[in-house]
């Protein structure tokens, strides 16, 4: 399904004075402390109906992507997956629905706000969430509404939602229409959140008529929706017509996703198809690849259509939580960006409380996520400097297991040095399956550490166990597809990092090698016991990424700090334990390996100062003590 | 004079803790606010006995360097920059002599006190000033140390100082003798201040016996000196006798300048000269090079021998307000600094509230002591970031005008643009004389700048009159003896600056011009009234100079920044008519031509962001419009 999103001007003009403050530099709201500077990417700080605005006055146009919650944790685990890959698509926000049978304001994993809160916490997405006020005490909605907005949500899609039962009746003082959700969020929240609502082109299912619709569609901006997003809709001319009955307004298109999907959207939406796509669907119902097609090419059509109009300047997409069809009408439509620019090295937080992060520690590098949320308590954010945080207060590790960060291990990694070979040169071990992700590793080898590949299997065949890396970089492009990131223009640096388990008596033969590279290569060596061994002078934090973009200070997102290295440390090693060890049974030679190393190797970091040299840390990680 | 410094180790173990917690890392005192980075340079921030006791582990001997204060405000302007230049040499520390008579605690600019505080405030030395407590209520003692705590001086020599008059007689719960101020000091500012006593290695001139003032000595340090700066002396075997005789100690040293100064120093200690210098001297009395030749002879054959002995950690010389000879044996012991690290790339400030200090705007970086001056009330200074600050506090305009900040502008410049050309090329003006400043430069043009000087002196003859400049540098050695600054091991790089007055006829052609360099060149273009053009997004700061070290965040010591510009603006402004105009009568044609400019000119800042290619800064600036 495609939707359109317009702004509702009415309101527009009675918020005006904050709006072009905003236009005219977007950061109005910023404190006059000298530690926050405005971050790299106004887009990350903005307010969604900002972020509108700019698109429009630019011309150009937008999308997003509208998800249900899962209905199980294994459904949330993969809906997690697919917001990241989604979102590497450029949408200007996703939303997610809110269903009233399915306790959608608890902290279920599966819950309506548990999956928006991930959704802008962990995946750092613009997230809208909706909510039905329908048969909902005022104190309910405010609960649901404080709650959104302290797990960070910014945005609340307003709906009447449906009565529960078919005797519904208006109730005195209570919350009938969308309308009286949006005065309620006004008056309890007054600007803080967004406002969405719907609009219905062929008018609500249940209204006496398409013109107290557009009445009621008034209303609801009147009292302070910042944009309408219209239900879904078959033909472009009724989103034309609607949008030209009433600004502000909103429009649909069809995306149908195989035939149950469209059945199941018409149910929801209560709308009729039209005949000629019925005609159509009718013969091929049981043909999924035709269906597929016919809604890809039905989708296009309209969306072509409407973008050609003028008047759209969004599209939104139901996606029914799947991907492709929805994927392959913005490839096709021009509007997916294929090679999304990054506007930090690490995936960033849409928590407006993390607006100004712009530093964090490397070794979190492969576990943004479980780095959000140990922190995610933080008052404040490293801006600019890490700085000497004598104790950053990280989040207790026995409580950082959150479901989607669950292994995804398999249990058929059976050499441990094998594994991380197999890791590094994405081969298949020899049972024949590859390897895909190590503990220490959200996602698959990122393509600059590919980069390093050759030297890294070569010391993991030596029992140096890496985990994490990156290249030197000496000034590329900030534009450059592997290594840049943050806005065009700019240059990236990188000192090279390195970072691996390790035996004691490689350690020893380390240190001997280190000598002869002070203070060229900084270290910090320590074990499960926290034995910590570093030349790093006065424990200060390392800047070991960096860029210069023109007209900004300098950005230093990554260091490598000695004091967050010990929280973690014990992340990384009880990780052989949590995630590794006990996917095999007790006193099994697999667990017991692990277990030996768990308790006896060495975690060790090292950084080449050097960064406008090759990388020295090839010739200083040990020579050959243990094979595997 | 050169005297010798020890540490006063009876009180060091009484204070052991907080000096091991120094010795480890050098800032335990910082606070854990994620802002605060220590500082490049450890030196910076540490206690002077810390740094003493680093320098004495290492075995790296210093020196430091006493002054008086002068008689009058044009002796005060010479001796500011005699601590300008003496200062680049290296001494560890200065001190300042207190004159009972001179009015020393007053907001004169010939006191002990402003003195001490220039020095500490604008020329960035670790300095000591001298306080004598003979006669003095403790009201008044109290109150001269709130006010050097006040200014930023941390070390105190505490001295009894002569009595007025003849005779003189202990007072009961009075000052009596510099052990007293010693506990004053101690019980009333507990252990802010570092404090250094005499010693006297042939015994105190009033002191019964040799043996009674080491018990003295004793009792000085027992009651909370941290050293011993010793009394002159003329034997190497003075001292070493002296230092045998009592831990903690000092010693001394001479090193004649004149006949003259000798004779002073003489009277002033009430030492008896040795006979064997006198037998040389008297002789040669009225031959100045050669009294000069021999005091120096004398000084380096004793320095020496004391710093062959091992027993002598750092020489004091008392400079007598001269720098020649001191100079001179410093060259010769192999103990001037010759190239100079800067710890920064401008001028730092010894002020403890600026420790921690590392971004200032480019603006004033030809006159540091004016942007000391004028930020000498803010009460944090930016560290990491200059930040988005939507005010800063600058002092007014109107009270800027430091003593030794007056101008030193020659009225032969008459005509203006040959003025700034002669400038740049270091040349004589049509009046043969040199012009070595000009009201925007404090100093004579940077050696960077040089680097530049062709390019200059063209557009200054176009009627583009530069006032500031740097050129672009990708990476060069932090310890590039040019461009170079911070510690050793790091990488400096800067974008190009160019900052000039140039006319409205310039500037619309600089606009066109400018159109084509989007968005790699950033402007600021105001006139005197404020008027201002610029392309920097959101008004952010832009850094230009940064640098990358071993084990360190970035630091990013120079920006340019949009909202300080304009307190700039004011003071470039302000200097055509303050320090300019007014060398010429009124109505005369060169007031009435610089009037003219101030009136109608322009002031401009360009910055390259594109550090790694050739600035295009010269292609930009405008064509041949006015001649000069």
């Amino acid at each position: 399904m495609v939707n359109q999103v317009q702004r509702g001007d009415g309101t527009l003009s009675s918020r005006s004075d904050s709006s072009a403050a905003s236009a005219s530099g977007g950061d109005s709201s910023k404190e006059s402390s000298r530690c926050s500077t405005p971050v790299l990417d106004a887009d990350r700080t903005d307010r969604l109906r900002y972020k509108m605005r700019r698109r429009m006055e630019s011309g150009d146009h937008w999308f997003s992507l509208e998800f249900f919650p899962p209905r199980t944790a294994s459904g949330a685990v993969n809906l997690i997956s697919r917001f990241d890959r989604m979102g590497s698509g450029g949408p200007l926000f996703i939303d997610i629905t809110w269903h009233p049978s399915g306790d959608p304001g608890s902290d279920k994993e599966t819950s309506s706000m548990m999956i928006a809160s991930t959704a802008v916490n962990y995946c750092g997405l613009e997230s809208v969430l909706h909510l039905t006020c329908c048969n909902q005490s005022k104190d309910n909605i405010s609960r649901h509404l404080s709650k959104a907005k302290h797990l960070g949500l910014k945005n609340i899609m307003a709906l009447r939602g449906d009565p529960v039962g078919s005797d519904w009746e208006e109730e005195e003082e209570g919350f009938n229409y969308a309308v009286d959700l949006v005065k309620h969020i006004r008056s309890e929240f007054d600007d803080y959140f967004d406002i969405c609502v719907a609009g219905y082109p062929t008018g609500h299912p249940e209204a006496h008529s398409y013109k107290e619709d557009l009445i009621y569609l008034k209303e609801k901006v009147a009292a302070g929706a910042d944009f309408v997003i219209t239900q879904l809709f078959f033909r472009a001319e009724t989103f034309l017509k609607f949008e030209e009955d009433c600004r502000p307004s909103g429009s649909p298109c069809v995306c149908v996703q195989g035939y149950q999907s469209l059945r199941q959207l018409v149910k929801l939406s209560k709308l009729e198809v039209p005949e000629e796509i019925t005609r159509v669907i009718e013969p091929i119902k049981d043909n999924d690849a035709a269906i597929r097609n016919y809604g890809i090419h039905q989708a296009l059509e309209m969306c072509r259509v409407l973008l050609d109009s003028g008047r759209v300047p969004g599209l939104h997409f139901y996606t029914l939580n799947r991907e492709v069809a929805t994927m392959e009408v913005l490839r096709q439509l021009g509007m997916w960006q294929e090679d999304p620019r990054r506007p930090m090295p690490w995936a960033v937080s849409a928590h407006p409380k993390r607006k100004v992060e712009d530093v964090r520690p490397i070794f979190w590098g492969s576990r943004p996520k479980s780095y959000i949320y140990r922190t995610q308590d933080w008052d404040e954010f490293p801006n600019g400097r890490w700085g000497n945080s004598s104790s950053p207060a990280f989040g207790e590790l026995n409580d950082y297991y959150l479901f989607y960060l669950k292994s995804k291990s398999s249990k058929d990694a059976l050499l441990v040095f094998e594994v991380f070979t197999c890791y590094i040169a994405a081969q298949p071990n020899r049972k024949g399956h590859k390897v895909m992700c190590l503990p220490w590793n959200d996602e698959p080898l990122a393509p600059e550490t590919n980069m390093l590949k050759d030297e890294l299997e070569k010391v993991n065949t030596r029992g140096v166990l890496t985990i994490n890396s990156q290249p030197n970089i000496n000034g590329k492009p900030s534009t450059d597809p592997i290594v840049g990131w943050g806005p065009p223009g700019g240059y990236v640096f990188q000192k090279a990092y390195l970072e691996f388990f390790t035996s004691s008596e490689n350690v020893n033969a380390l240190l001997k090698v280190l000598k002869k590279y002070e203070p060229r290569v900084n270290y910090h060596i320590v074990n499960v016991h926290g034995r910590n061994l570093t030349n790093a002078p006065d424990m200060q934090p390392n800047a070991v990424t960096w860029g210069i973009f023109p007209g900004r200070e300098i950005v230093q997102p990554t260091v490598v700090d000695p004091v967050s290295f010990m929280f973690w440390k014990d992340e990384a090693f009880a990780l052989w334990i949590e995630q590794w060890a006990k996917l095999y049974e007790d006193e099994s030679p697999s667990r017991m390996i692990i277990k030996y190393i768990h308790d006896n190797y060495f975690l060790v970091n090292l950084v080449d100062n050097d960064f406008p040299l090759d990388s020295c840390l090839w010739q200083v990680s040990p020579p050959d003590t243990e094979g595997c």
